[in-house]
């Protein structure tokens, strides 16, 4: 029986209530009572194979009888005024069924939200008409015989042109996200700077960086009379299914968005986006199926990324190291009306420090909107705050960890108690693994230029620390349904999806312990919103931990009437029933009083169909507690001083996430945020023309994401902690954690192999022999001068 | 919480136990507390508009990407061994991608059951060989490249044949069904004929006919891995996906039926068909979807029909018209293997009679095989017991009705009591509409004849009634589920069909009555078994019956669900929430004390997603009771002396099957069946060669099947009469009933106008012109002999 939570909760100053409906889930604590069979052991993907041999459907897949090809027209221009366009020629090419723009978009079919097509461009890229043909190839060609006449306007680029006085106005708020910083004070940061007896101040910047999933955001959308079916590359089948239902005026109902598979979202795939929209008003208007995928160039240009931020970051402390004071003035740069993360969440929480101000500023500029990116803010935010610990340990003569160890914290800075926090076993067990007590002091970086100058082939080796949290353990609404199939199958289903990550595997798992099934007799159906109940979106580390509480309920619930209706069947109570592996074990329904062994399948043989399904809700997280992962990752570099390029030589992550579902998908997870955290760190930059605003690099080809090939040898450290007051399964989220410290571990890496101190990302081989000239210049000069020489 | 029954019942001489999963539902009687709102009202079919506006999708509109076509190559004898089958030049076709026989038909693929190609011929049109190609055409084409080379054999075609002593044998049983007739004898009838004051003894026959549903047999096979999803044109999609699962050696869970929209059965659409299996294994060889859709012959030739039935009747009776004995001999004809009906049981259960013996034949010909046929052996039964008591009432000078009403029986042969018999009240009610007490007595045929040959243009007309019974409440297992969801609406799911009955619209209506919905806010989802507990097959009158209980029961649990979330938002007892059309009432929940109104989708808008489903499923029916739903069709005809055609100028049907749901397709169903009944009496019949046992008219041209256009007058009176010791919704089943009296109703009503007794179906008008002629032949030959004269 469901029943409504009541919840209190502090936003942005205020008390508010929500409501939450959940099912029952008194369960007891796992692994207490019951030794887990399938939870926490190493379990390959259930849908491994259909992923490798090409089996399973992407959106990009989906071919549908009539189906027609869409394609969007970009704005070449930053910033324009779409003066006229003449679509003659396009419309007249053979094969072309319909040409879209601001001016001909028919009204009454997307009844709330604004239009798919512009004419006052904002970004180089945005979409400016729609063609949709029997064919890609022709869709394309199409494109190219469209004339847009642009009045063109000279964008807003930078922060500071963006917030000078009598800046355009990029958006109709203005330039800066809701027309002030957000600005979060706890104590005194003022008198906590002067009780300082250090302080270090510096500015840190980090660059756009792109999603670039490996999948394209994409979209089929069929109408079939006033019922609507999207196909559509989505971090959240719900929430799209929500958004068109509300967008055309129609019951959820009549809505039904499927991703089966998905390759990969980091953020940028909630929608229903622009695209989504061109897909379903081409498809009404012509009565057929139309496909949308996007390209990379489109991908690239238009659909979110990271955005760059300018962190202007003060730290006091006292001799000890004790922080006495944290102020951060943040400037995310956000392209056209893009979303932030949150930026100065590290400096809040991360450390026990009586003075904290975070002032965040949200700008707005003429370049590809941002959205959320995998873990928004905290890479950014910790690359500053943790690079910035790393140069006051230095200023104090203290080892990094122990200034870390020093200020730990048990609780947020809202006074929140973390129900766990494991940074200092993190810190104890990494060092020991890495061996970080043996750690070099860095060299003086004249001295290198100086070998440089002299040809000597050389490579210098450092170690860096830093470390990151993410609070994440799901919530609700999340709901999941067990159903038990008389072949002695069972099906797994919610309106949720597996993005690639593993979900279906983890969940899989959680469902087969709770049901005392086999994991090969457990299906999964996730990506489909029909007759799936509400499934959580993926993102914020929130799938398992949303989910598992209610899928454990789900099972639990399920495996309750299968023992009740085994029991009546053998006139025994359900107490004297087990089931394990697959396997009933009636005590007493033997004659003579003994045991019957029955495989399920047998015994739903006997009994004829059955109709039982169990449900699970996800109830909240108490309301008096935070919940924490957190990542220390210790990282080896090595920089070849001829080329000034860093290899990352080795990454040893430590995490902590509470229980731990799958061993193998937890690692895989690790690895790739790794690797996202090196790349962040060293290579993947979005430029722009500099004048005009145009992306330099929309492609693979300029854009640099790493491979396997350019992996650095990762170990992982897990530390198997569930977190039991949290939910019933004592999962939290390990998607986001990992990409956070490696930034700034690099950085402080670079420095200690160094002695030179990147405070502006990627740090690419320019950079680094730009700062080791200017350290042999500058010691050139001291010597030069000591010598009465003066530097060229 | 599912529950066990356990139920004993006889089936052939033994007890046996039946085990039933069913959930609770112990709800009380519709209509006693409540007054009805939807139930018993006329409502138009909620997928009206899709059906007949081209949007429903059959499974002949199913087109999927990479789709292939595949054609049957069948036999063109009745009884041949294939010697060689040469393929090459079908092969060789451009465009041909396989081509199937017995002898290639890869091993393994099929693993249960017999290869559905065959090299031994049993019937004209049996399956010999499969093409599929890229188009229908080519395939079409491939069939006329492939060279047989058969051993034509003699055919055994009539049933003297078949039981001649050293016959060949039809089937490997030999050419009786089980080897021998099933004999059930309840008294001793050779006395119950001695002590008769009159004794009828006739051998009534009737004829083939054809299924001929608007909608073709078809497959559509689609493998995705070892997943197999089929499009088929059935009438139980749970049947199928276990046939299926069987066949194939897979779990239930990786077989997926899909019917989402039917266009007719009648008994001849279970399957797994020899079509779905070709398709099946044809997808799989070719590793890309197959579809397989029977054109028109092959319909008429191989999936199934009504056997041809000769029956022996004797009847005695009292002068005062009780019955003393009922005997039947009776032989369906059934063709290659094919099954039969309860010719018997209108003889066994419709009257009260102490001494009954029916002897069933079912005969193997080499023809196509019957299969089950809207009521199968009813009609044919019927047409016999009720002509036979025509002649009986004739014969002891008592108006037939009187002669029914006089052995009105309130229990079944075995002497299980019927729940409700509404014989008299129908006999009384029908007499009265119908103006029967009026009716004319018939005349002189052999006068007919005169006036014919005097060139008179003449009609006569003629009424007469027959009776029917069809043993009919639905059965377990059937459930269902109810999910409510957030924005107001319902889905209703069930792995049953609507086979183009209103089935849909009917349980709707059940649904929306029991949740408090209005009937808008209910979406059907039937005909398909992902995500759907088990649904009943449509067969034996018994999808409502068996699913509105289930549909009753489920919404009851969803309803118990919201109205308690409801009372714990509002803070109040479940028993102060009344919900209707859609709209809550929540006494004392408004401030002072007073109620609130809110609709459903507003107070799910304040709580966030939901995660109701109610379940339910069907108890079976009480053991000691049986159950009958019953049709009194009084029938109007002219004949035409001069072209001997009969016209059936109205039939005034009275039913009675339980509770009325849907006024509306009740009427419909009864109207169709008569249309059916009229059919079965006048036009159709399957034709063979005598001699090669070819079918001569496998076609709509040479087959007659009414039309709207051939429709008497039909005028329908319906005694809703919940028939409330069955099941929770007191249904019983109206698909069958009418088509059972019309063809003995008929028959009496031209003896009535025509002085002259058909025994054999249909009544053509050459039958009608020949009994004319030969009692014109006869009275002449009489008045010849007065006269001294011979007759030619």
């Amino acid at each position: 029986m469901p029943r409504i939570v009541k919840t209190q909760y502090e936003y942005e100053g205020r008390i508010r209530e929500q409501i939450t409906v959940v099912e029952e889930d008194d369960l007891p604590r796992w692994g207490e009572e019951a030794q887990l069979r399938l939870v926490g052991r190493p379990q390959p993907r259930v849908d491994g194979e259909a992923r490798v041999t090409g089996a399973a459907r992407y959106t990009a897949d989906i071919d549908l009888p009539g189906m027609l090809f869409a394609k969007v027209l970009r704005s070449p221009h930053a910033r324009a005024r779409v003066r006229r366009i003449d679509t003659s020629k396009a419309e007249a090419l053979p094969g072309v069924r319909l040409v879209l723009t601001a001016d001909n978009l028919p009204p009454g079919i997307l009844k709330k939200g604004p239009a798919p097509l512009v004419k006052e461009v904002r970004f180089f890229g945005e979409e400016v008409a729609l063609v949709v043909a029997d064919e890609e190839e022709t869709a394309y060609d199409a494109l190219r015989l469209i004339d847009v006449d642009y009045e063109v306007l000279p964008p807003v680029l930078t922060w500071e042109e963006a917030l000078a006085e009598g800046a355009p106005r990029v958006t109709e708020q203005g330039n800066v996200e809701g027309g002030q910083p957000v600005i979060k004070t706890y104590g005194d940061v003022e008198r906590g700077l002067a009780e300082a007896d250090v302080v270090i101040e510096r500015t840190y910047t980090t660059q756009v960086e792109l999603h670039n999933a490996l999948e394209p955001h994409g979209t089929v959308a069929l109408w079939e009379g006033d019922r609507l079916t999207v196909w559509e590359s989505t971090q959240s089948v719900s929430g799209v299914r929500k958004g068109l239902a509300q967008a055309y005026g129609l019951p959820d109902e009549d809505v039904r968005v499927i991703c089966e598979y998905m390759g990969g979202g980091f953020g940028a795939k909630f929608g229903p986006h622009r695209h989504t929209h061109l897909a379903v008003i081409a498809a009404r208007i012509l009565g057929r199926p139309v496909r949308l995928v996007l390209d990379r160039r489109d991908e690239d240009l238009a659909t979110g990324n990271r955005p760059a931020t300018v962190q202007k970051l003060r730290i006091g402390a006292k001799r000890d190291g004790t922080l006495t004071a944290i102020d951060l003035v943040s400037y995310q740069i956000q392209g056209a009306g893009g979303t932030g993360g949150a930026v100065g969440g590290p400096a809040r929480d991360q450390y026990r420090c009586p003075n904290v101000r975070t002032v965040e500023y949200g700008v707005y500029t003429n370049a590809g909107p941002s959205t959320s990116f995998r873990a928004p803010g905290y890479p950014e935010g910790a690359f500053a705050l943790e690079s910035a610990l790393d140069e006051l340990a230095q200023e104090l003569g203290l080892d990094p960890l122990e200034l870390r160890r020093r200020n730990f914290t048990d609780r947020r800075r809202d006074g929140k108690r973390y129900a766990q926090n494991s940074f200092l076993e993190a810190y104890e067990v990494g060092a020991k693994a890495f061996g970080w007590s043996g750690r070099p002091q860095p060299p003086d970086p004249a001295e290198l230029w100086r070998r440089r100058e002299r040809g000597e082939p050389l490579v210098v080796r450092g170690v860096g620390v830093a470390a990151g949290m993410w609070g994440s353990a799901g919530w609700p609404p999340a709901y999941a349904w067990v159903q038990l199939h008389h072949d002695g199958t069972a099906t797994v289903t919610s309106a949720t999806q597996d993005i690639g990550t593993g979900t279906k595997t983890a969940l899989a798992m959680v469902a087969a312990e709770e049901l005392g099934y086999r994991l090969d007799d457990i299906r999964m159906r996730f990506g489909d919103t029909v007759m799936a109940p509400w499934g959580t979106g993926s993102g914020g580390s929130g799938t398992t931990s949303s989910m598992a509480p209610a899928v454990r309920a789900a099972a639990a619930d399920a495996r309750r009437q299968l023992l009740q209706l085994v029991a009546d069947y053998f006139g025994v109570s359900p107490e004297q029933v087990e089931l394990r592996d697959g396997v009933l074990r009636v005590q007493g329904a033997a004659e003579g009083g003994g045991a019957v062994e029955r495989r399920v399948a047998e015994f739903f043989r006997d009994i004829g169909p059955i109709n039982i399904v169990g449900r699970g809700g996800r109830a909240p997280n108490p309301a008096d507690l935070a919940a924490i992962s957190i990542a220390v990752h210790f990282a080896e570099v090595s920089v070849d001083v001829q080329t000034g390029r860093v290899a990352v030589e080795r990454i040893l992550a430590v995490h902590e996430s509470g229980r731990v579902i799958n061993p193998l998908t937890m690692t895989a997870q690790i690895e790739g945020g790794v690797l996202f955290g090196v790349g962040f760190a060293l290579t993947e930059e979005r430029r722009l023309d500099p004048r005009r605003g145009w992306v330099l690099n929309p492609d693979l080809e300029n854009y640099k994401i790493l491979t396997v090939k350019d992996a650095p040898r990762i170990e992982t450290i897990v530390l198997d902690r569930p977190d039991d007051q949290l939910n019933n399964s004592a999962v939290k989220g390990i998607g986001e954690p990992p990409v956070i410290p490696p930034a700034a571990a690099i950085a402080n890496a670079v420095h200690n192999a160094t002695g030179l101190r990147f405070r502006d990302l990627p740090i690419t081989p320019e950079k680094v022999l730009a700062a080791l000239a200017a350290a042999g210049r500058a010691a050139g000069g001291r010597a030069a001068e000591k010598e009465g020489v003066r530097p060229r």
